[in-house]
């Protein structure tokens, strides 16, 4: 059976990965690989993460720590006893054309833990959505990155 | 303290992700993503892995199968009760430059399972290496990808 692509899918937008420590994960992002050692880490109050932030090999990594035990990192971690890749967000040109094709090929919805939102919605770089169907293992995260009216509108939306 | 970056890393030569199944995680990213349905999924009898290869968003996906009990990608499924990204392979444009600044700042390497061998040495795409210091969880593997003259050389190397 021919099953068909998803044609707007575009690049990947950010990778996000679960660790336990941000600073101790950036520091090994910097020791053994090409990554500033001044690079921030920001902690973000809505999502309760603190996150290591930079671009390695033309791709937006995010090193991402619960700021509190039962947080969405800290809970993927202790399932797996184990750090790891949490999700790939893929850029989208359409979130809706995107989504209503997953959802054609059996895709569902995931909530957005931090927004408490199934679909498409605002984020502080785009509007995003989640499957609820991973692939081999790794969460999938749409995002339609604004424009710059957009940005403009949406600026009071903050957080990871 | 001020510790320097890796400066002969270039960019993300792949990613391996550990899967159960290559054929279902291949029709995951077939239905959800932009990936061909015809993409080729092949064995390697040296390494006994069954992989799926395929190129999405700028960057080589691996998707691979242990094709025996207490494989490689088996082993570290069962370990975490998941799967994942098993590693992230950096090109680098010198790999014995790479491993020594990679030393320098404390790392260690680690045993090329499928040829048992630490440290640099020929694989079918480029001389390889692994460290034995993951990055937030993730295994780090160098690569230096062959000339033409060196892929001529080499080209009885097989297997993933």
């Amino acid at each position: 059976m021919s099953v068909s692509t998803n044609p707007n899918v575009l690049s990947i937008k950010h990778m996000a990965f679960a660790v336990k420590d941000a600073k101790g994960a950036l520091s090994a992002y910097s020791k053994f690989l090409d990554v500033p050692t001044d690079t921030a880490i920001v902690d973000y109050p809505k999502s309760k993460n603190r996150v290591a932030l930079f671009e390695l090999g033309g791709i937006e990594y995010q090193l991402c720590q619960s700021m509190e035990e039962g947080g969405r990192f800290d809970t993927w971690i202790k399932q797996r006893n184990a750090e790891g890749l949490h999700h790939i967000c893929y850029a989208v040109d359409n979130i809706d054309k995107a989504l209503d094709h997953a959802k054609a090929q059996g895709a569902e919805l995931r909530i957005c833990q931090a927004c408490g939102v199934y679909g498409s919605h605002a984020h502080p770089e785009g509007f995003v959505a989640f499957l609820d169907n991973d692939a081999g293992g790794i969460e999938i995260e749409f995002m339609q990155v604004y424009t710059a009216d957009e940005l403009e509108k949406y600026k009071a939306v903050k957080g990871i």
